[in-house]
């Protein structure tokens, strides 16, 4: 085999240089089978044992390799593959290894296990890059134990505080803090220590498009803008027999008024997306009146201006049901706000350019979902190569992603990946 | 003191024989101390550790007393004071200690322990009576830990089967069965030996008509008919971003169809009830389109014609709901069914003849919640005796009763059970 120093790395035309599809395969059935749920689904919390254990197991493949690895404060971790020149800014490639409570063994997996395939690959065919290449673990991707989401390369880019989120708890009231310091993460680097010179993030789409249009390879020219809320209806807790309906301050009518008023706002754009995902009532019992209601709301839209439309008719609406329902004390607060995202023009041209000469159909498309990419969009040239997923299913037990599209993925970024890393144009 | 046996006892008449609202009040703010939550309340959730460590607690006065106690493999507990005729049916007072999960200090627990102070008082005076007393405490009449409600009175007296209800789980899964076991129950007697003459049990009235009406006792004449459903809505999980409005089996439009339909059918009637006091989506996660939601239906009305409408008009209601959400899956079961129940007429004219004798302002009255006098008054002689509860709120930890509508509750409760206890008539 040859050792070669690429000086410049033709996109796609070393038609020799690909991935390892089985051992990339095998990697992301090892993985899922930690905190492996029924129905072929994972169950990785963020800062869970079992994403702990998921975390260990990468670690411990990675140092197989002889790969060095670190990690900061927020339990960002840090594979590293080193570049010939001193100075050059690291590529970096990466995704998430937490989960959705019922989450699937794709999502996140697929961008960090094919990051470490593309090192694997240079490494077998011994080729050194200029730049370093470091794939990136960030931490709490999905937000469910602990909001917001993307919440480490949230802390990286500086969207997001270390002490606020250090302060963060869970329904438990166990903090992000406290996990942190379990697992040895307080004894990291800063955040943000770790420079990147460009970042790129395989993902499955969680979408149809692909599947609809029979495409392999999608280039994200960038992402939704997002706003989370906390819905709260406070009435008053009664036994559900006596007192009469209209002596009853009871939030559940209103709870029906608002989640009316949610989804008529998907009726202002066709791209406009709202999701009621928690719904609680409390104290949650057949004959009790519930007390409080709390949910969540989630809003979506490419555009900022059409989201901010919307996110004012949401609070226009919540004001028209608690002036309805005058015994209730209805509240929307907006607890997380993500604005659109537009991704690397010449960054996309080149992941286009590689699924095209490796003859995989491809389409430029935007994120539906939110990305660690999005936080670093913020700071460095950064995009996405999406790759299809069955029935467009994701956040389940059933999402699935066709091993020779995992595969796909992973050829393309590893193009991608070349491309910069050999190149010596620093994007700063 | 003098030792009298009363050969027939004239009710309200011994105005010197009244119960010690002291001692009545101190026990009752006792017990309140176990499973004690913030804002005065009580989490004694049937069968938990802080339910059995109630119970001991009881059990232990009771046996500082001197008085018999016994217990059935389905953890009713009979705490016995003699009578002097041998083959007389005992005149029974009781009602549960089991608590709502943010439970008051008052329901249930009132009842038993005024019970108790009967006999206390009984026994300070040194009355004989012909018939013996018992006070009951009935396992789990809450039944939100474990459904249906009125557990233990309705295996009791043969409304519910001992076997499924062994074989009955909480939401963690652990059953009835292991709880009981666990406790020692499952060594007591068959359900249903301990036979019962007559059954009386006083209660806080649970809603707000005594005090408006400015009454001290309520006479009850019955029970609203009362039906509990489950409703499940079944969708599909998918993630909140990508996928079109229009492509998503989301549950909770759905569920606000629902919502309207249940409170609608209180337009059928001034006196009809509804309560959906559980709802709850899953995963429940921001970020997750459902996959399904659960949720919980009480309906009552005072007379079973208009109930089993309402129940014809929601079913109804929820095919018609299915039918618009095709992509949906929408049902609604029936889950438990306690028909309209009618007091003994004598025994109320009892209840009221001591509160016009003691002087207590008295109205009768029907009960909007269900009691375990439900399932004793199809086999045997039974009423109930209402005292007012602050702005009628129950279930809830600001549930209060004031001292002395307790103390002229458990005076009605004491000349109603030496009236039966005393008189040689037999029921049956």
């Amino acid at each position: 085999m040859q050792i070669s120093s690429c000086v410049s790395h033709d996109v796609g035309r070393e038609s020799s240089l690909s991935v390892d599809l089985q051992r990339l395969w095998s990697r992301l059935m090892d993985m899922a089978e930690i905190g492996e749920i029924p129905g072929n689904g994972c169950r990785r919390l963020a800062l869970s044992q079992d994403d702990l254990d998921g975390r260990e197991l990468f670690l411990a493949w990675c140092e197989n390799r002889g790969f060095r690895t670190s990690f900061d404060k927020v339990g960002n971790l840090f594979v590293r593959r080193p570049g010939t020149q001193a100075d050059a800014m690291p590529v970096a490639v990466g995704s998430h290894l937490d989960t959705q409570p019922n989450g699937g063994r794709f999502d996140g997996v697929l961008g960090v296990l094919a990051g470490f395939e593309v090192l694997e690959t240079l490494e077998d065919r011994g080729i050194e890059t200029k730049a370093p290449i470091d794939v990136v673990v960030w931490t709490n991707e999905e937000g469910t134990r602990f909001a917001p989401a993307m919440m480490g390369s949230g802390v990286h880019t500086g969207a997001l505080s270390l002490p606020t989120v250090l302060a963060t708890s869970d329904a438990e009231g166990v903090t992000v803090s406290s996990e942190l310091a379990k697992h040895g993460y307080s004894q990291g680097l800063p955040p943000g220590c770790q420079r990147i010179g460009r970042y790129l993030e395989l993902h499955i789409e969680q979408g149809p498009i692909l599947e609809e249009k029979d495409k392999v390879i999608g280039s994200v020219s960038g992402g939704q803008a997002i706003r989370w809320y906390d819905l709260s209806i406070l009435g008053e807790e009664t036994h559900a027999g006596p007192s009469s309906m209209a002596s009853r301050r009871d939030p559940v009518p209103a709870l029906s008024r608002v989640i009316d008023t949610v989804f008529n706002l998907t009726r202002m754009d066709d791209a406009a997306r709202a999701t009621i995902g928690r719904i609680q009532t409390h104290p949650g019992s057949v004959n009790v009146v519930p007390g409080q209601i709390s949910a969540s709301i989630d809003l979506r839209h490419p555009d900022d201006a059409m989201l901010s439309r919307m996110h004012d008719r949401l609070l226009q609406g919540a004001r028209e049901v608690g002036a309805a329902f005058t015994l209730l004390d209805v509240s929307v607060e907006c607890t997380w706000h993500s604005p659109a995202v537009a991704f690397d023009v010449d960054m996309g041209r080149v992941v286009r350019l590689s699924a095209e000469r490796r003859g995989y159909p491809a389409m430029e498309m935007v994120s539906g979902a939110g990305h660690d990419a999005f936080n670093l969009a913020r700071i460095v040239p950064t995009t996405m190569i999406f790759v299809p997923c069955r029935d467009g299913i994701s956040h389940n037990e059933r999402e699935y992603a066709a091993p020779e599209h995992c595969a796909a993925g992973a050829n393309v970024l590893l193009d991608a990946v070349l491309h910069y890393a050999c190149s010596t144009d620093d994007p700063r």
